[in-house]
């Protein structure tokens, strides 16, 4: 399984993945799930994927090889708009479906995969976009300014409490931390190194990429400092009137 | 969709569950989920029900029939074991399966239940049960105190984090029903009215059974005072240092 979680600020976009990928629990490996295309002062490209890890590398394959094409047609390095660039990712996603989807449903696998584009290109703001397995498309909204893929439901109650268009990089980040912590408490299969990356607005350069491995003082310290907060939230909770 | 939660804990029992159901957002109801069958100073069994609301309607249905008769073998009112009561849920779900399963597999429905059983009956000490929809069972320990059932993973977090064996019985209804507001919040399917049920053990009665509607003040203000110690708590966690 896999956790990533981005988000749409006015101040920018802030993208984090676990790095987590098993097929069973005998067989838990760590494999990044973020790819960064950028051009200084041009354009800064995140993608994250959730799902079977031979379809996802497959798709980032198609786009690594267009990539260097620099075609202004097929390339997420030559696209004028972020739209395009998800068009391409979701060509990529149908072509790897066309080419594997039957044998894989013959060996009883499902054709599993999502995937969060976010970035910007000179001329446009910042944008992001949710890429489904058929390969069709959304974009985060001021009402709804985040996406996640993969195991989403433990780490979705901060980002609900939390998350608005408003919110700062830096709170972002913290939060789209938490939201991990909470996922990787509750599900085995996702786990650390985490992949985060905070872009900001009109900045068209990667701000700032940090791999937050084991044992990061602070991620271990919000850690422990949000688990305890948390029981001592508990604590002060008034009890039930009824109680017996 | 549905959300139960039951604990078992040295005090003794606590079970809560939501009380909606729906075939599709334009079909939702309220059905509580809840049955209790109790003769006081004997036993106390309380069945609590998720999946497909007509499969978990005739489980109930099977066993308040068989209930009536009052047959040793074949009656929750008179079976000397909770494990002989979980056993006789077991069975009622593979009737229920044997007549119903395969019509619903022919319009494209699965065969979707699953359910709690926890209680005590004299002779024994209290006891948890998840009964699966192939009708088999497992029992909580102290290592796994509680069981859920349905929409279960937005509420896991404050469980995971709060409950022990030794947790008392208030604090673990308190918990239980942060747990609800936590699964209400993110899930529109699972709703209110609560009932939420506390068994102390060795009482052989219903403690206190409470039905948390809307508007219930004692709710209300922990789902406020949670959700503004959440914020207040996330406010006081230190920045990254790495933070553009």
């Amino acid at each position: 399984m896999t956790y990533c979680v981005a988000m749409s600020l006015d101040q920018g976009l802030v993208l984090a993945s676990d790095s987590r990928t098993n097929a069973g629990v005998d067989h838990i490996s760590t494999y990044r799930k973020m790819r960064i295309w950028h051009r200084d002062g041009e354009r800064v490209l995140v993608l994250m994927s959730a799902g079977n890890l031979a379809i996802t590398q497959a798709v980032v394959a198609v786009l690594d090889q267009q990539a260097r094409a620099d075609d202004p047609e097929r390339s997420v390095m030559a696209v004028a708009s972020l739209y395009d660039a998800a068009t391409l990712v979701g060509r990529a996603v149908r072509e790897v479906h066309q080419r594997d989807a039957k044998p894989l449903k013959e060996a009883g696998v499902d054709f599993n995969v999502s995937l969060i584009l976010g970035g910007q290109i000179k001329g446009e703001a910042p944008r992001l976009f949710l890429i489904y397995a058929a390969g069709n498309f959304i974009e985060a909204a001021p009402e709804t300014p985040y996406f996640q893929i993969g195991e989403t439901k433990y780490g979705k109650p901060i980002l609900d409490r939390v998350v608005t268009p408003r919110t700062d990089l830096t709170q972002a980040a913290k939060c789209a931390l938490l939201s991990l912590d909470s996922t990787i408490r509750s599900n085995v299969t996702v786990g650390l190194p985490i992949d985060l990356v905070i872009y900001r607005r009109d900045s068209f350069k990667v701000d700032n990429h940090q791999l937050i491995q084991e044992h990061d003082p602070y991620f271990e310290n919000i850690r422990n400092l949000w688990g305890q907060g948390l029981n001592n939230l508990f604590q002060v909770i008034p009890d039930p009137p009824w109680a017996v």
